[in-house]
Order: structure tokens, then sequence, then C-alpha cells
């Protein structure tokens, strides 16, 4: 169902105080709490002893205590004092989950402890370049995750979901020139629509005139969606080289599974024009906001529907070839981890 | 559970525009809607691609278009039209349910569609009859149909559930003269209570002075529960003869299984007396209205009793009897069904 | 899961009137009602004939008659009138549950009725005894019985939970010297707590000028856990020879199953100061009461954790010496029951 040797946006930086926060991953209950020290601490959210949230408690200095009966846990979900009781029995202890701050985001590995390796924990350096603006957001959406990643992955329903947005021609999003690229661990594409009408939202932001040509990169890795689109003046190419320079914007979508039937939608949209004006970053905001507005009603309902209809029979475009990629991706990486990874500790 | 071969209401005529409409019958989603040129259609409410209730979609000219990533269907469920793409696949296809428009009902076929015999669709004059005044309504009910079917048939408990409208004396209810004739595909009730108190709601009707004698005639098939009730003043008869010009009502009463433990009531109030008086027709819609949130109560803390304790004995009254062969037809039908009708394709 | 042969709490004296209550307890629907000569009853909450929850209907002088078809029912659960029939089927028959009514509570025996012995009911005279004055409450928390009892019979929580009402130091609560007694039917946990800080509520009670001795008396059966607490000025003593003319309240704290998942809670808090001062009782009443809502709190988050993680590992503390006492004796009493109680008739 999840994969698990991976890591999930857990949380924005800022939602990590000395206020535990409580948040179900993967199905598992699990407390964020950010201790005297600064540092980020993820542990299973249940006391041992009588099963109280622990994000019922609160942070005293470097522990966790518990607001039933006060015993303190450590930052490896150790028990290391119960009140009135100087033996802490050995099996005292709950499972601690690894975690990175980096980038504004909150990282989480929900697997094998002993391979969460730092290093690949994804590089997102648009939430700190000063040639770039952004702001956050965070959804609940109640669907499965991998038809979030349907969704970001073809963009051949901007134009009929998105069309009072960044829609544009439906068509003209359906007949998109469109490359798709699988490599171990991601998928990629990329799609060009030439001479097309600008959308709303393109014409907010930078006022064309005419015609532009568009592209778009989606780079899907489990648990990161990142989205790249641009546009420039009909004519003016949408090679690498042309658009570089010209308008921009990238959307994070941090896609981590709550249950089989939700997920943590955490996204930034970030743009590279007017990036000292709020103002920009606002409208921007605004707009790519309304789109997953409409995309949550969309994922939810399908959702709902598959729930309903479970097993009826399906289709498949030419367009879902990104998304059908991440899907065998997903699936490979989980029957590898059903093969070879140990049960965590 | 169902009987599947057999029209049932699935909306009222006026309910189907283009704007599609959803609704769940026998457990499956369906998408009703209305083209361009007039036609009803009732279609799986899925879309075949990705599960999108294709309810969210849009009517163009003569076909359903998807939200999501914009297929076309038509009257047959065939996926005829798909963004970009010149070949459809053979299997872009969703089920259809015939459907037929009469006497300002919407009636569907749940069963194999071959056998949908349109000459079979209950006839119902009277919502088109000069001589009658009728007005609509529908509720949901969160009850298991064949209870609805034994409150429509036994009417032994207007005295005690409608005392303050319909109900009359209690005990005059119960101790009705009674006779029930079951035919191979409708059972038909009819009682007689002779020179009994008149209940509010025939006082206000027609301002009945004395006693009076009453007759209700309920016919039962699987889908529709006709009702046709009436009285006179006491001592002029209960005889077809003498009460066919007098004081009369007809409830219309569309039974629609929702799923196992909720049901489409669809319901109208008919009368032949000041029928060109509106404020008579309200009147009269009023009080049964009325009538009919009590049943509603009823029925719905029946079910959920039924539902804490499955399987409680209960017993069987003498009032019984047209209930219980009502049941009994439905119990029949449904058996029947399932020996002989191949899968619905 | 549950004992059924012990008195259980069913209802305040007050709640039952001639108005039927219903009220789900052990997992079975019951109807209480009382009848114009004053006496109490309790029944299945069904119908016989066609499964309407009886709390529906309406007592008719020593009779419950049913809101549907006026069926008519005893003190005994017999069908003793049915309208216009005047066979009554010998099976019109419903379960009837042992009720006393003492101490304005009314006791209802779910077991086997030939063993209901109404002397075995609890005495609880504090609720009459002019030398206290006592305040009702009810809430309704959803935690599975056995969790209440764990937070009463261990009052090390006390420290943590209610640190703003009657807490006091946390780790004074851990280190209170406690004692432990198990018999046969019950389990009784006596705690002291000498030259403490006194809480806020009990500063509030009798403005205690310095730190004083606690003594806290648990006394915990099936269906009823009783609480005595009080202080005396630090020295004075905390044997019952000494603090028996001190101040004291006692906490009624009757705990009914209503479902695996959820429990019927009924407390009084009384007390033996002030008592001709209503003002006084209210004061107790409204911190016992911001106490418990505290406890509701802690006890349902930890009976839905305990859900999303069942069988997780768990370990005792020393202080869980009473609270496992009790579970003991609870499942002692049940597998008893499964050995040897013939099914309820």
């Amino acid at each position: 169902m999840f994969i698990r040797n991976c890591w999930y946006v857990a949380a924005w930086q800022e939602e990590l105080t000395s206020q535990p926060l409580a948040r179900t991953i993967l199905a598992e209950p699990i407390v964020l709490y950010r201790t005297a020290s600064g540092q980020v601490s993820a542990l299973e959210d249940r006391c041992v002893h009588r099963s109280l949230p622990l994000s019922m408690g609160r942070v005293c200095g470097e522990h966790l205590v518990c607001a039933y009966h006060g015993l303190s846990y450590d930052h490896a979900g150790r028990c290391v004092h119960i009140p009135a009781q100087d033996v802490i029995p050995k099996n005292a202890q709950i499972r601690r989950y690894p975690v990175v701050e980096k980038d504004n985001v909150i990282w989480i590995w929900m697997g094998d402890s002993t391979r969460a390796d730092e290093t690949s924990v994804p590089d997102y350096p648009w939430h700190s370049d000063p040639g770039w603006a952004h702001k956050k957001s965070y959804r609940h959406i109640a669907a499965y995750y991998e038809l979030i990643h349907d969704n970001l992955i073809d963009l051949s329903h901007v134009g009929w979901v998105h069309e009072k947005t960044i829609g544009g021609t439906p068509e003209a999003h359906s007949r998109a020139e469109v490359k798709v690229v699988r490599s171990e661990d991601q998928v990629s594409v990329r799609r060009w629509m030439r001479d097309s009408v600008p959308p709303p939202t393109y014409v907010k932001a930078v006022d064309f005139k005419g015609n532009i040509d568009r592209w778009m990169e989606i780079r899907f890795r489990p648990g990161l969606v990142s989205i790249y689109v641009g546009a420039n003046e009909a004519g003016k190419g949408v090679d690498e080289d042309h658009y570089r320079n010209t308008f921009g914007a990238r959307i994070f979508n941090g896609v981590t599974p709550e249950t089989e039937h939700s997920t943590h939608y955490f996204w930034t949209a970030a743009h590279n024009f007017k990036v000292d004006q709020p103002a920009a970053t606002e409208a921007l905001f605004k707009e790519v906001y309304a789109t997953f507005e409409e995309d949550k009603m969309v994922l939810e309902s399908q959702h709902s529907r598959m729930r309903d209809l479970p097993g009826a029979p399906t289709i498949d475009l030419i367009s879902d070839a990104g998304g059908n990629q991440a899907r065998r991706l997903v699936k490979e990486k989980i029957e590898e981890e059903l093969r070879h990874v140990p049960v965590p500790a």
C-alpha cells in the first residue's frame, strides 16, 4: 500500500514548536515536537504505560512528558523518568522516527531507520533562493495518495478542471507535446504547448498580450512532485535555453499518505517575477489555491466512487503514460520492500 | 434483497434538466440527465477512465461530458469522444439503464435491459386527469423499503401514529373490515370503516357534520403503492357504486430502494374535490406531509432497532395479512430472478 | 466483556417519569418508565410485533403502549392487549430487567434474573444523610468502562491531569503512601499524603492556611466506585480516628457500560462541611465537574488511541496495583459467569 523507505513531508518547519503536534502518517499516529535546544523529534504518539497520546503532553527541556501520569521520554523514545518510581522497566520504549529539517520542511522516514540516509532528503532550494518568492499551504485530501500523483503528473485535465484559472484551451492541453522519462527513482514528464491562448492566471501575472508558448516540467519522486511551469511570447521558443530567464512558477507538492483513504498535501507556489512584491506572491498563491480546491473536489469524488464500486473496469488514455509510470515505480518499490526490508524495530 | 426486473420511480419529471442528477438506486450510483433534444437518459455514474462521477460533468448537445478529462458519452453509455485521442478503446463503455417518462414520473428499469417492457410501466392517470388536482413531494427515508410497504399496506397503524391528522378512533381502525387479494403481480387490500368518527383532515377538507362511512383501497405492486381513500356520510354506503362520486383522495407512493438501509420515497396527494382551488390542494398536501413525517420517524426508529437486534423474534398480528402477502410476493420475485435472470450486461 | 450478574446504575431516580426513557446498557437497548402507581420498570426497548422502540410509546396506567399499533405491555414484559384482536400469541413477550429504586438511584440487574438479590444493591446513605449535602451529574464517556475504573482507582494521575483543580504537587501524589486490599467482591485502596500543599479546590472549600495531611479512600465494586477524600491541618493525623470529623467529600461514581466503546457515568459530589450552604455544594460540584471534564478528555483520547493501535505493548507502574486488582476481579467474575450462569430467559 505505501512505500516506507522514503522521506515524506511530515510538517512545515514553523509547525514545530514546544507544543506537540499530532499527525497520522502511513496510518501510524505520530507526535512531532521541538525541544528547548531546538531539536525536532518524531515519536509514536502513545504513552507506553496507558496509551494516552503523547501529543496531549508537554515538552520539558529535552523531554516529552505524558499528560496522564507524567512519564518522560527522550528523543530516542526511551522513557527516562517515571514519577515516584526508581526502576524504569526495560521495555519502556516507544518507536522513534528519523526526521530532518531542511528547506523549511520537516521530512520524516517511515521505514527501517538504519536505512534513513539524510543525504537522500530531496533538495528544494527555491524555498530560500532570493531569486524566488513563495507562499505555503496545507490541505487535507480525503483520497488515496496515488490519485494525487495521477492528477499532478497528467496535466491534460487542466483545461477541463481548471478552465477558470490556469486552463486555457482544453484541446490544446490534451494535444500538448509530451515526453515521459522514467529512471530508477523518478519519473519526469515534460510538456510543451506552442502558440496557445494564455490562461487567466498567466495574464494576471505578467500581462501577456497575445498567444504564448507554454512548458511544464513535472518531476515525480515518491513523497514529492515538483512542478516547474512557465511561458514565453509565442515563437520565442520553449527550449531550456530560452525559458530559463522568462516567467516561471514552481509548485512544491509534498504528498504524504495519512491513511489508505486520506492524504496530507503540503504545497508551495514560488515565482521568479516581481519577487519583491508580496502582492504578486499573494496573487499567484490565490490562483493556485483555487486550482487545488477544484482538484480536491475531483479527487475526493473520484476516491469515493472507487470505494463505492471497487474493481469496476477502467481504461487508460494515451495521456496516462506519466501517471502509469509513477504507479509502476511505486509498485516496484513496495514489492522490493516486502521482499528485502526487515520489520522496523 | 431487491427485485431488479421492475420499474421503479427514479425521479420526478421536472428534476431532469441539462444539469445531471446523481441518485443511488438499488445500491448502484446512477446519473440521470436530459439532453438538448429532450431525451432522458440514465447511465452508471462513473467515468470509465478514472471513475469520476459523471454527474459532476455537463450535458453538451446529446452527450454527457466528464468533468475530469472531457470524455463524452452517448445515450447508450458508449464513450464517443476522447480529447486529443483518435482511437477509442472498445471497452470504453458504461452501463445504461432503460428509462421511461410518463405521467410526470421518470421510471427506471434496474434489471436485464432486454426484458424492459415499456408497456408494463404503471399507469397513473390522476397526475393529468382534469378531474383531479395534486401536489408532489420527495422524502429520503433511512429504512429498509419493505418497512414502508408494511406501513402503507397495513393502515391499522393510522389511529395510533396519526391520531392528530388522519386518525380518527384507534380501535375503529383496528376493527375495520378488511379484504386482502393476492394476484401474481400485486396485492390489493380494501378496508371499510362504517359509521366512524371523521378524522381532522377529512373535516377540514369537506366539513363532515356527523359520522362517516370510510373506505380505503391499497394496491401494492413492487415499486408503487397506490392508495385511494374516501368517505361518505354514514349510511350512504361504501360500495364502489356509491363512492365513486364522493369525496376521495389518491396517494401515489413510489418506493425505490436506495440501499439496504435507505429508500427514496416519491409521493403525491391528489383529490377530486375543489380541484380548481389551489388552497384545497395545499391543505390536503400539508396534512399528508405531516402524516408522512410521523411515519418517517416510526420507520427510521424501527429500522434502527432492527439493526441493533438482528434476528430478534417477532410476532404477526391479524392485520399483517396484506403486508405479509406483499413480502411473499417480493420474496418470490427475487427468488425467481436469482433462478432465471442472466447477469445484466 | 461485561459482568452481567451485578447491579448497575440505570438512571437517577428523577429521570424516571411517565415519559419512557431509552438507555442502552451492556449493549442492550432498554426502556425505563414509571407507571401510574409509581412503580419503576425496565423492559427490552423493542415491540415484539414490528420492533419499534417502546420508548417511543406512552405509559397508560400500569401499561406501556407501543406507538405503532397500540400493543400494551405489563411490568413483566408480557403483551396484555392487542387492539382489535382477542387472542394474544403466547410468545408475545419481551425481556424484563429487575430494577430497584434506592438512595435516589435506579439500579438494574442485567444478568440471570433469578439471581437478582435486592439485598445486594449497594448502600449509599450519603444521598439522604442530613450531615451531608450533594449534587448529581451525568456524563457520557466515549471510552471502555475499565479505563474509568483505572482512572478512579489510581489517583497518582491527579497531580498531572488536575493540577489546576484538585491536584497539588504532582510528585507528592505519585509518592503517596498507598495500601491496596482485595476481597472477593471489592478492591479498596487507601492513600495518605502527609504535609502536602493543599490543592486549589480544598483551599476554596475550607480555607487551609498551611500544608495539609490528605487521605483518600477508594472502594471499587463492579458498577460503583465510592471515593472518600479529606484533609486536616498537617500534623493532626490521617488515621480514621482523627479524620472522621474533619473536612471530607464523597464522590459516588456509577460506572455503567453502554457499549464496548462507551460508558454511562453517574456521579455525585457530597460534602460534610457547610451542608446548609447551597453555594458550598455548588462550588464543590463545579470543581469536581471541571476535574471530570479533564478526565473525560483523557479517557476518550486514551480509548481512541487503543482502538487505533490494538495490541500495542504496554507497561505497568507500581501505582497500577489497585487498578490491576480491579481488572483481575472483573476478569474473574466474567469468567465465572461464562462457566456457570445459564443464558438469561
